[in-house]
């Protein structure tokens, strides 16, 4: 039997995961402290250290965007340079809030390959930085993505290079974690291997896209990039009154590795999909697929044609300026073997059809 | 049989109502679009229409303070000034957010009598201001709230006469609605009656602390000042990917008039609160209770009496400095008519107590 | 002879004063290093260093706007309260600025005295905010006005008491010195003793109301606050190309004790104001005159009177709110005992006229 | 006779031109309103309106970095995109005053040829941010400059062409004119040509690196672009107290046509070293040389050895990155033949000298 045509537009589509809906309404007996001073807030913050294997400061805020900019400004002053891929979500698609929290902060793109960006580049813009001295902005901030835009995922051993050419600088290293469960289940290793024991300094770390409804956390692993973000986050208007429903989420999020279970059935798709396609003519796969999503260069009738079979993607030109046509194609937590096989079903036909004159 | 002493330290410790945990599990069937072009976003908007009787613009948002100081950046420039009260929330309790989000606005406070600013005051201020030019920031809003601080209420007429003398001079106004729902109730009038049709320019309008998980939303009723809106709270961080998930919450609370009869509620038993009091000896309530704060001044063995037997309150000495103990007692929603009969029962009891020497 | 009716506005009418003048066509010969790697700029380090007897950084700017909202940037976060007096100028004469510089800091009005602000006022308001917690902005900076606004004089263990009450609750001290030549003549002590000697961390230095064209100085005497001023100073448009031409401006004014000559002369003729008032009935000179201001109560016939014969002169409300008329009187270094005298001649004769019915 | 080798770092390394210091001097006489209530302000006024042939609002600051900052801060939204040249000065070489004054806006960087950005790109560009909607910082100005950072000129027809382009998609246009006079000294044309009459909103006017001590200026042609700007420029700290010795600075600067026949002095030198270079093997003039700047790609035993002998000037990778050296060649208003003429001697020299092994 057939399934209707799949929604590959993004993670965040998705509904909340079971568990996590059940934590907010287990939350809700009876009254609590407000702001943060209730039981489920502190339970987060005992999981947070088994998590992380360290001392951690965990903010809770309810939005991706709130997260990294908020994380950016403890970490670069209004007058910082805060260097990126050029297509990081903090320079493309969050609508200034790094320039605005930071209160004038340039963001700097560097050339990347894989939408990872490497140390030889933050070496050669802070050296360029450090000869025009007090004409351009002071040079505070590594941020990298895990997994990157084009989802990929950085290895510990990259992220421990880059950490290196940031410290050596007197840079920050801030790490953009909206699927950093993607990146680690793809990795297999542990949350301290790709932050804590490779000098990451403060990470976004996102939930909202693997299974919460508004879940997004500042998890800072330097003491001195800590001090006083909680007037920061008020002051940002992120600070909730009834914030034990934020951290609610966080809890069950953690708890029993539904976190890692979501990511890693989101990665296998993805996966899969992008199996499906290299099997087909004129097809190709544009970034090596280690997260949850894939990126696809196809002929403009094969896209067109999955259009109008009423799949949903977007078109991504950016991912490949100037040379045709790609999409982007999205799985999460919910998504499944049949909406896969369904789509790269549609694709096979589309393919073989004779063309249209 | 005996209830414990109950928390009457605000309205934010409730929990959810049910109606709207409810409908956020209803909202949680499938996949639906982000970032607002939602199902319930969309019935929102029509219902808002509804409520308030006319075009409006209906911006949802997590928290009261974010949808202050968004707010006020839609109508002060970095270089203007907002009259408020001295013991507005806005100036008070926001760690500095209008400041940061208007960029540099200052917040000029307004002598007042039971939490209200008059229009007379705003007169004053204006014509100092004019007076004094570019030196001084530029009047650009005045910002009430509604219900106050001190747990009153500004008559229609009130308003009418504070937006007139706002006009006159080419100020906004700015409603701080945290507890509009309680005003509203108070005054058994049309929320119109208490906004758009009496000159105010942009509410805040709070959920939060009658029964939402975390809904507050900027209501802007003068297209002028609606302008680009959704770029400003996405700049701050304050665009939900799971927008729904808001709006639910909105749909619920505006729904068959949950708001008001929860408001209702919280209002009848504050009155039941000073009602009790106003028999004691040596209690004094400090302002009318027309919301559902009660401020009541106390002997000083009364107060740690109750905090002894385990009640919680805030002292509140910002209520008359220099004047002795005040005590500030909130009910809401949930709160019972016994809480309030055990809290009236040990204070007589507390008064009529031999003094231990 | 007689001379015409003179301009007691403000000190900042007042002409170049001839050395300073002289300096600036002195540094005009030939090509100098732009961006403050000038010979003047060095000369000027090494000056200050002298007149401070310590290690200094001293940062020309050309506005005193700039000079104090640079300097409580450098001490305060975004979300950092200042407390100054309620007519401090940075509250009240900058439009905002300090707010702006900063990113969103709060200006606390403390209660005063003669225009001084007072340790206890200090501890009381910090103790206030330290209850208040998160929703209160952090305090970080006292800010005092040495002359202040009401042209009164902090004596060295005055500003000492200060300074103990911020340090000991980890604030940092901000002097507004834009009269910091006439409190010091005033005072007759040297520079250190009512700055690095007294716990000040930073002095906005004025030089442009004493016979400067356009030079303050933001002077730094705790590093820990000096960390990358330069760039902040970059950021905020105020770092000159030709910055020879600021420097040049301090060399002159600190040479010879220029500074002091133009300041004394000025309080001299300020002190023969007072005295001439004094002994006129129906006058009431409102503050001790210890610098260049002098603020007298007088009926609204010798007001009007002496503004009809052509005197120029600010009548100042806000010097005792409520309480009938007050005029402020501004002597500067060019200002004459024949302009002084003329003023008071015409006041006598204004009271001593038959009142017109 | 021999002239010392020459410094050919930058024009803003000039003195001040006698005219322009004979005029602060001739400002000097007597007392004056303060905050641009002078006399030299209402002359200058109204010699804009002469120069620009039309009303315009023209406001005098000291720096170049403070005059394009506020004059983006008018145009764009903290939530705004500013398009402009990789390169641009307000890019590149103002620590982020831009992103600062706007309080979060960022700079977009266009493709170009020359230092020159083009129609196409904006609108590219802009279709761009329409596509990503809310998530996308929203199309607010475009930013050229005249001249380039790499010393080309646009012709008004470009200009045209640019706010056409801008226009049409509701952008502002400013044009950041540093080297203003240099470019119109090149064209030939009316200050009017170049900027109201082909669409320019707001102009940032430079005379510092033109004879100026410290006189720049925000120059507005859009009467809904000048709004409030003087409260803006007063929040910035850059209203002088003494405002009439910028005010000076312009007048000497505009009257009898100083600030042609300097431009065209400057420009005519660098036309001379340009042709002087260009007979010369192994030497490659990179850009156009239209206005006072010359890039020149030469053998690096050439650039060493004019280093060696004294010659004064900046290596400049950025104009040709990663295709070996270049060097940037200023000529200002007091270079000279005889000056011009040694570096090229000396070039010459040092390219017959045999390589030394």
């Amino acid at each position: 039997m057939s399934i209707p045509p799949a929604n590959f537009t993004s993670d965040n589509t998705a509904p909340v995961a079971a568990p996590i809906l059940k934590e907010i309404q287990a939350a809700n007996s009876g009254s609590a402290p407000s702001y943060g001073a209730d039981f489920y807030t502190e339970q987060l913050n005992s999981t947070a250290r088994e998590v992380f294997e360290c001392d951690v400061w965990f903010y809770p805020v309810a939005t991706g965007t709130a997260a990294n900019a908020l994380a950016l400004a403890q970490v670069s002053p209004p007058y910082g340079a805060v260097y990126c891929h050029e297509f990081a979500h903090i320079a493309k698609d969050e609508c200034g809030a790094p320039e605005f929290y930071t209160g004038g902060a340039q963001l700097i793109h560097l050339p990347s390959k894989d939408g990872k960006i490497d140390p030889k580049s933050v070496r050669d813009a802070v050296a360029y930085a450090q000869e025009m001295g007090v004409h351009h902005v002071l040079p505070a901030c590594v941020s990298l993505s895990q997994a990157t835009e084009w989802g990929t995922v950085y290895a510990p051993s990259e992220i421990a290079s880059l950490s290196e050419a940031a410290r050596s600088a007197g840079l920050a290293m801030h790490m953009d974690g909206a699927r950093f469960a993607n990146a680690t289940a793809h990795l297999g290793c542990t949350p301290a291997e790709l932050t804590s024991k490779v000098g990451v300094d403060v990470l976004s770390f996102g939930a909202s896209k693997n299974g919460a409804l508004c879940a997004e956390a500042v998890v800072i692993f330097n003491p001195a990039h800590a001090q006083r973000f909680e007037r920061r986050r008020k002051q940002g208007g992120h600070l909730w009154s009834k914030h034990r429903f934020l951290s609610a989420q966080w809890v069950a999020y953690l708890r029993d590795g539904l976190w890692l279970d979501n990511a890693r059935h989101a990665n296998e798709l993805a996966s899969r999909l992008a199996q499906g396609f290299r099997g087909m003519p004129n097809m190709e796969i544009l970034f090596p697929v280690q997260a949850n999503e894939v990126f696809v260069a196809m002929p403009e009738s094969t896209v067109s044609g999955l259009e109008a079979l009423g799949f949903k993607f977007y078109r991504w030109p950016a991912c490949r300026p100037g040379q045709g046509i790609a999409i982007r194609l999205v799985t999460s937590y919910v998504s499944t073997v049949e909406e896969v096989d369904g789509l790269l079903r549609a694709s096979r036909g589309l393919l073989e059809e004779p063309r249209r004159v």
